[in-house]
């Protein structure tokens, strides 16, 4: 199997290189556990240089939003594509340009290229719950009507559509989810909104005092990063049959509040020296996170067969073993 | 007032054309009637001389689907684009690269001239009912789930949540309604899958036999051309405050039966001679129509005050006086 990740150098990109590298192994075309003889990370900027040693291994730096450049990287051989490259949230409301030209273009390409091929590739694709906006429901199901309100969720959304019309025509057989925020991220705090989910677990880990942005009691859907690598390797598994013809699968979150995160964090973290912990209510922030879904679940993915997260102590002692230790 | 009809030569351009001459009259950004000073009709063909006589209009043939002949188009002082050109359906599943490029790529255009201008003109969309497919209710209502099964409906459907995100980030006022199948359209029958729902009408009334492919039971949701510009014509001077964030609008379509449809006819054409009307049942058509809905009905166009259609003999007594008499 020749495997394709775009966005192969961003967290989820390489958590999920890893995985393949792990199993040495991914589903075929029929379902069935293939050898992977060749697994090429695309990015911006390539990965650390010792997750890349692996002489399966293929890094290839450049631009998802150029059309020939997406086309040198899902060459002829190629199974499965895994795209996950995006410009973020915050980024694409930032440069409205590059957004599109990242997250539709870029999509665009990659379709188009695996449609090139002419052996119907998997396109697994990375979406968000960043589809909804508006006035929504306390859980997202998946009914929930698909209003987005940033440039971000438009994005996602359309990407959908596309892959789904490509589907259809038999040119790609793809797969998308919709992910919750992820919590626990590890790295540099970014701008995302929703930073402060992870901020408020890993930064009074690394010693450092963290002050949250929003109420104890606010509450959102998140998934942790070994969930979501599950959920990607359990999508790309499935059966097509199975999908149907919609291929923009809403994933089921854990609804968690800011005040059982921190408490889970003191029980888990023993004798660690922890951040100290303080509110400091972001007006902003707060009224952005009160327009979020406070949980989603999907009686379709359950049906599938998709993990989920049940516990935050867990997520929390997950990301211990993942990162720290 | 400067306005420009993209697919300006084509049925529902024309009509629109010929409507905003008439009334020399159309809202401005604050709903106002303005005069119009110039008429832009935009398409791949030009339409007849004798439409375009008037002064104010200005007829441009090119392609829609290259971005530098769209600019040249939508010019400064540019204060509402009709966005009408489209591959249909039919046209679309035929030729994917091409449904793209004139319903996707097309569609991205008319926004980037739009909002290249930096004054939010109004963009007025023709979006399609097409946006439903698959396991559908009889009647398709506002929050109906919107998965097309066709490239089609799926182009329509981005192109609602494009002209969405570039209305929120301001750079237009963009209004998208969804036409349910328009009846009686004038002319040759085409190979769109509903044309017999315009020819049970039309070729009988030329003294042409007509077989309808479907059974006289079959029913579909329908809206007679002077309520497509009526509906257009409201749309445009509509407050963009009563329309909100979300700019894709169904609208309420007439539902009617091919039994009713002939029996109108026939009470409606007095002492004309009709062609006569059989059915012969095609299996692939019948399968085709099945799956559309029977009719649409929007709570939201209602509480907005968009026309509707109410009786299909007063469809075909209009075809009659606009395009026979």
């Amino acid at each position: 199997m020749r495997v394709v990740i775009t966005g192969g150098g961003g967290f989820l990109g390489r958590k999920l290189a890893q995985r393949i590298l792990k199993d040495n192994s991914i589903a075929g075309a029929d379902g069935q556990p293939r050898s992977v003889e060749q697994l090429v990370l695309f990015d911006q900027v390539a990965p650390p240089a010792e997750e890349t040693a692996d002489p399966r291994v293929e890094v290839v730096t450049g631009d998802i939003g150029d059309a020939e450049t997406v086309r040198a990287v899902v060459t002829p051989g190629t199974d499965s594509v895994f795209h996950l490259a995006s410009v973020v949230s915050a980024g694409a409301e930032a440069d409205f340009d590059l957004g599109y030209q990242v997250n539709l273009d870029g999509m665009r390409h990659v379709l188009e290229a695996a449609r090139a091929l002419g052996t119907t590739p998997k396109v697994m694709f990375a979406s968000s719950i960043a589809v909804y906006g508006g006035a929504l429901p306390e859980t997202v199901e998946d009914d929930t009507p698909v209003t987005p309100e940033t440039s971000y969720g438009a994005q996602k959304t359309i990407g959908e559509y596309l892959l789904t019309d490509y589907t259809r025509k038999g040119y790609v057989d793809g797969r998308a989810m919709r992910l919750p925020t992820i919590v626990v991220r590890p790295g540099k705090p970014n701008l995302a909104a929703s930073g402060f989910a992870s901020g408020i677990v890993r930064e009074p880990l690394n010693g450092i005092d963290f002050a949250c942005p929003v109420r104890p009691e606010s509450r959102m859907a998140i998934m942790s990063p070994r969930t979501v690598i599950d959920c990607f390797m359990h999508l790309h598994a499935l059966d097509a049959q199975a999908l149907g013809h919609w291929r923009g699968l809403l994933l089921s979150g854990f609804s968690v509040s800011m005040a059982e995160t921190v408490d889970a964090l003191k029980a888990v973290a023993g004798d660690r020296a922890l951040g100290a912990i303080s509110f400091e209510i972001d007006d902003q922030v707060q009224a952005i996170v009160d327009g979020w879904p406070r949980t989603s679940y999907s009686a379709r993915a359950e049906a599938l067969g998709f993990p989920r997260d049940r516990d935050i102590a867990d997520i929390i002692r997950a990301y211990i073993e993942d990162e720290l230790d």
